[in-house]
């Protein structure tokens, strides 16, 4: 990575801000995230002037640079992520990184898929092409690297890293700190979640804990040892992670020539994922590397829809809901902690927001899967949402649709089963695949080929 | 990808010849995997000559241009293995190619999990972070396209793509299949793969034939098929995938800055990427590229070892045997497709070959894994192999090694867990980890974190 040894130090500087703009700020390494006046999240300021001192050319002569593999690269293993340091995280020593070389995901042209969908122009950033099969990983590699460095540096003395998380969120902060060396302590609800669920924090040597209480409680219990100081909290709150999950925006520009595209698709529960990209694409604006920001569909499971209907009330804020059961676990949220930020991350990108049912979600994994794509159920959101924006005449055929994959296919076996095998729930199987017995014979198997 | 545009056409060019030299050529297209004189396996032959009027530097500085992101790439999606168009397959227009993006995977430096192993310069080269999760995505995509273009230019009427496969290679040619819209046809025992195993070219709409036979049964109506016409064949005798996995010896050398490192480790079954990655470092070194080949280390598991014993035996071909149950399903191969090229490819790379028994991968599995890699078995097998070939000698501490991981990790939960659960066969689980059960109440919580 060229030049990089230069991108830490004292050049730029970032510091936690609350994002409703009370004065003051907050050291990055400091276990604090949320605003001492208000109580409302923060959000990672950067200083645009400093950042400014650098042409929109010169800097994306720097990352084309970068961009090159080679030479040895110790410390960030090439990552993505790292190769925008000074847009990210500045403050960190660049010998305090820890990486899996996250991010550099293909965006992928899906010829097919786009045009079972009347949007020819469909890229596919796939996010979930990554070390533990999320895009968890680009906020993850933010946030244990601070807390390695405050660490090292006196700043932070804590028990472990800890989580309650049921999901992608526990493995990337287990394989993450895993690496590093650092204990790790998830919380789960009891009885609630299977080992299978569990297997990535397990195998990286997280501790486990499942509480006798439910996901609220885990939350309360891991909330609490964070505010007397035993542990540091991993959970979405932290605006750390924001900083990492925005460089989406950036690899997506640069994949397009420095193009911003006219639409980003997003699976959305907890919506930090919104207030990245938006700060990715707003950051890029506000260097003159890109001029404009794309618009933003936000998609939901119809099941946990909240800002879906705050949309379709014409609300200024998302009222919680309870969340109903869907195969899109991952975005099962009905009181989303960054609703504020990604309200206003929709107003700015002139967003709308669509929902997909159980049956429309397995319906377009299925119809994606068999024009080569593998998706997650949450991606499989998008796609539904996509359909229904083009059907509504939000999307043009036209447009240029960039829709971000979340995570794997991999790490959904059994939905993928239950739809081949007709058994998911309030889903009609409509194009399902099963094993075909057949003779050990050639002519036999030709036939059956013929016959379609 | 900058002046990808020129890189398909008539400047180079390559055919299929046999690996013991018999004269002729055969054209790439051609459905015909053996010598029609002396029955051995084929390989691509490039037009060196014309390969080399571009000197070293000028390659590397075409690469490094095309290792940009952007413009909007539609054809290949800006992969890694159609970055080398020309050293891969120059025959094949850039407007037929399928693509996933393949190629470009982290080299990962890893600290731990070397440093564990006595190798405390181990980079692994990440090959199961891709689409379909395994390093086949790279010589599928080359398959594939070629498949694809030889359609369009009616050199070739067949029912459909075929393999007789349990794992990654049906995995990897369903899902490019469907990207591309060429039906699919996949040949398997009946009752001896669940449809779990099967879910990925299931999903990707593949016809799955299980047949009344058993894996060699399959494999000779599959060759039968295919010599009439019917299919064309895309297991491993096909040479063409070679062409794509060769990339992978590109990568690691651009990765290290155009160094080769010391040992390259291998997990080994039919033993094709160990010629595949022959084929890639002796042909950077013919053109000026590099100027060493790195050594190899052969990895295979204890029960399913062919290559470690002629190696042993100090024979020159590679006998057959019985392959037994290993976790490392991919690998378990008696009888190796490519043992004839990969003999040739360890004695010019000056190489060892090491075996691991099922604890011994296991457990070296589970020693990555909490130093924050996540392997499949098959990459624990070259792990412990490693910690074989360091113990004796072979691998001094100074060497720098690159270790192939071949699978992403997320493919083998049942594995994983069985670790966790400690109900292995044949295996200690010297560190299982289990969920601790916990009330819902802080400072039970932190004493168990403080008790360790």
């Amino acid at each position: 990575m060229s030049s990089a040894s230069s991108s830490s130090g004292s050049a730029y500087s970032a510091a936690f801000r609350c994002i409703r703009g009370c004065p003051g700020t907050t050291p990055l390494h400091a276990p604090v995230f949320r605003c001492p006046t208000c109580g409302a999240l923060f959000e990672v300021a950067h200083d645009l002037d400093a950042l400014r001192s650098r042409s929109a050319a010169e800097w994306k002569s720097l990352l084309a640079a970068r961009a090159q593999p080679g030479p040895v690269d110790r410390e960030t293993s090439q990552s993505g992520v790292w190769a925008h340091h000074e847009w990210v995280m500045p403050w960190l020593e660049r010998e305090n990184i820890v990486s899996t070389g996250e991010g550099r995901s293909p965006l992928l042209y899906a010829r097919r898929a786009g045009a079972d969908l009347g949007v020819p122009e469909l890229f596919v950033k796939q996010c979930g092409t990554s070390h533990t099969g999320s895009f968890k990983d680009l906020g993850m590699t933010v946030l244990v690297s601070v807390v390695n460095q405050a660490k090292k540096q006196g700043l932070l003395d804590v028990l472990a890293i800890a989580c309650a998380s049921t999901g992608d969120t526990s493995a990337a902060l287990a394989a993450y700190g895993a690496l590093a060396g650092l204990p790790v302590c998830v919380l789960l609800p009891k009885g609630l979640v299977s080992t299978a669920q569990l297997v990535q924090p397990l195998a990286h040597g997280a501790k486990v804990f499942a509480l006798d209480t439910d996901f609220d409680g885990c939350m309360r219990v891991v909330s609490e040892l964070a505010a007397r100081g035993r542990v540091y909290l991993a959970n979405s709150m932290n605006a750390l992670r924001i900083e990492g999950q925005k460089t989406v925006a950036f690899e997506i520009a640069a994949q397009l020539g420095w193009e911003v595209p006219d639409w980003v698709v997003l699976p959305s529960g907890n919506l930090g994922n919104a207030s990245a990209l938006f700060a990715g694409f707003a950051l890029m604006r506000a260097l003159g590397v890109t001029s404009s920001l794309p618009r933003l569909l936000v998609a939901q499971a119809e099941a946990a829809n909240p800002m879906v209907r705050a949309v379709a009330a014409g609300a200024s804020e998302i009222a919680s809901i309870k969340a109903g059961e869907t195969l899109a676990t991952a975005i099962r949220i009905g009181a989303p902690v960054s609703g504020e930020r990604a309200m206003r991350a929709l107003r700015e990108m002139n967003g709308v927001a669509e929902d997909a049912t159980e049956d429309e979600l397995a319906d377009a994994a299925a119809r994606a899967d068999v024009r080569g794509l593998y998706v997650c159920p949450q991606t499989a959101v998008a796609l539904a949402a996509l359909r229904k924006a083009r059907a509504k005449g939000h999307v043009a055929e036209t447009d240029r649709v960039v829709l971000v994959s979340t995570a794997h296919g991999l790490k959904f076996t059994e939905m993928k089963l239950g739809y081949a095998e007709g058994t998911l729930r309030g889903v009609t199987s409509r194009n399902p695949n099963k094993p075909i017995d057949c003779a050990a014979d050639a002519d036999m198997v030709a036939s059956l080929l013929v016959s379609g």
